[in-house]
């Protein structure tokens, strides 16, 4: 049973699926400024300072906790089916994390479909890193974090990179996944009833993400089929009552089996991105709490 | 001549207009969640950490600059006609202001209209200021500011303070006020033209913030008909293309004739609150600069 807390964000999912299913013909532009409200699910976090900076090609927010490590970084992507959020949509959460793994967080604000498709996310995650790097960072201080379409980002930019001979950050951490743009996971069907938003969602999000010349099969954009050897660890997170879990434990099971050091958290009773809540729900704060625990030893932090 | 960067404000306005205009039967909701936006007009104030607080009666956010004093206190009021906006929408304007003060600002959630019609504004606005006060907050080194509907609010709650036998703040601030519910003023008719966004603009703000109850009479309603004897030094701020400039131009003769310490800023070629481009228009740094030095000396901070 969720806390009634975690029940909010599930109302809230409720209403902005009522919100689209009574204005069907909902602007792309006010389809995005309902979205930004998912901010205010989480608490403001306290003592983290902000500055926007252009990260490389990439309009980024850093959000600096007062009591983190500066050396330390987590290269934060937003969800959004890569189309509807923000960093400041995503501020907050990123800036819970950053201060439970004792770092700092770089949010993109990565450039969006459908005006900009498929690669032009993984360019702007993959030059803010590379960004990052020239500013003096050490790879192993990095970590690339995302939820969502941004957890597909946070892995599909590591395969990016890899595939490019960059030095490779410490981990890889993915809330609610969305790698399969084919919707083949068996959580999909099963978990319908259960998911408040993903099963009330338009699904144009996958055409608008690959515009005309992607391909859902490309492992870039569906990391299912990329080939996983030589990933920093990893770390999973997914809720039973999203439609969506499947995606995280599929690439769980194929991680191990490529030798990835693997993670998969497994949320009973929570809907997609459950951290949304954070500094509200008990059970977003433990997970948030369990992220930060497992990100310390790898971004070498006590 | 506007500056190019404030004429970004001008065109989201005409950019929200349109989408007002395109979908005529827009919901409160969908209205509120497009006016948020307005928060990416200013930039992201560096060195300001926040906290969310139940300020009294009042749900607020601090905003605490790091080189600031922590013993002056900005009472922020949002603008958004009593109906939209939030803490979160102006949340960087009034740290902007807060930094150039040398103070903290606290921004003020309070209840919107209509489903909390007037005058639960004003209750919330004097709570939280009570509020203050039982922390420990001297009354001297408090201002009350805000922005449009928030310009109107920050002056009403000091006369409510002043009626309820309260020691005052040290000074009001009132950007873009809108006092006049009847919109009789000379600018209505003559700014109409240049004005991007009140030109467009539903009417019907009026009749949701008095609800079945106020009077468009009531001097805290409107403070164009109170008696303003009394009243701390007061920055009125408007611009030469808003429809709402002759509020702040007849407050100020109002002020002055009633021995009130005026200072009124008439900002050529600014749109409505042309400050929510903090940080990246000049117009609006100079203005939030010729505040804070106003503020400064009577908030006894050099």
């Amino acid at each position: 049973m969720p806390s009634p807390e975690s029940d909010v964000l599930r109302a809230k999912y409720s209403e902005m699926a009522d919100r689209m299913a009574d204005n069907p013909d909902m602007s792309l532009a006010q389809r995005r400024a309902m979205f930004e409200e998912l901010h205010v699910m989480a608490v403001e976090p306290t003592r983290v300072t902000y500055e926007e900076v252009k990260a490389g090609p990439c309009r980024a927010l850093w959000c600096n906790p007062l009591d983190s490590d500066s050396e330390r970084v987590l290269l934060y992507s937003h969800g959004g089916g890569f189309v509807t959020n923000s960093a400041d949509s995503h501020r907050k959460v990123a800036a819970h994390l950053a201060k439970a793994a004792g770092a700092r967080a770089l949010v993109l604000d990565y450039r969006r479909a459908p005006e900009f498709p498929f690669p032009a996310q993984i360019e702007d995650a993959v030059g803010a890193y590379r960004w990052l790097l020239d500013q003096g960072f050490a790879a192993n201080h990095i970590a690339s974090v995302g939820d969502s379409a941004g957890g597909n980002l946070s892995t599909a930019a590591v395969l990016a990179m890899r595939n490019k001979g960059l030095r490779l950050p410490a981990a890889i951490v993915a809330i609610s996944p969305a790698y399969d743009l084919e919707l083949t996971g068996s959580t999909i069907e099963s978990n319908r009833e259960k998911d408040a938003i993903l099963s009330r969602m338009p699904l144009d999000k996958t055409a608008m993400y690959l515009g005309e010349k992607g391909s859902v099969k490309d492992p870039l954009a569906n990391p299912l089929y990329a080939n996983l050897t030589g990933l920093p660890p990893i770390y999973l997170s997914c809720g039973t009552d999203e439609m969506l879990q499947d995606d995280a434990v599929r690439f769980a099971a194929l991680a191990e089996k490529a030798g990835v050091s693997t993670t998969l958290d497994i949320n009973e009773g929570m809907q997609h991105v459950h951290v949304y809540m954070a500094g509200r729900a008990p059970e977003a704060d433990a997970t948030i709490a369990a992220i930060g625990a497992w990100l310390r030893p790898l971004l070498q932090l006590n």
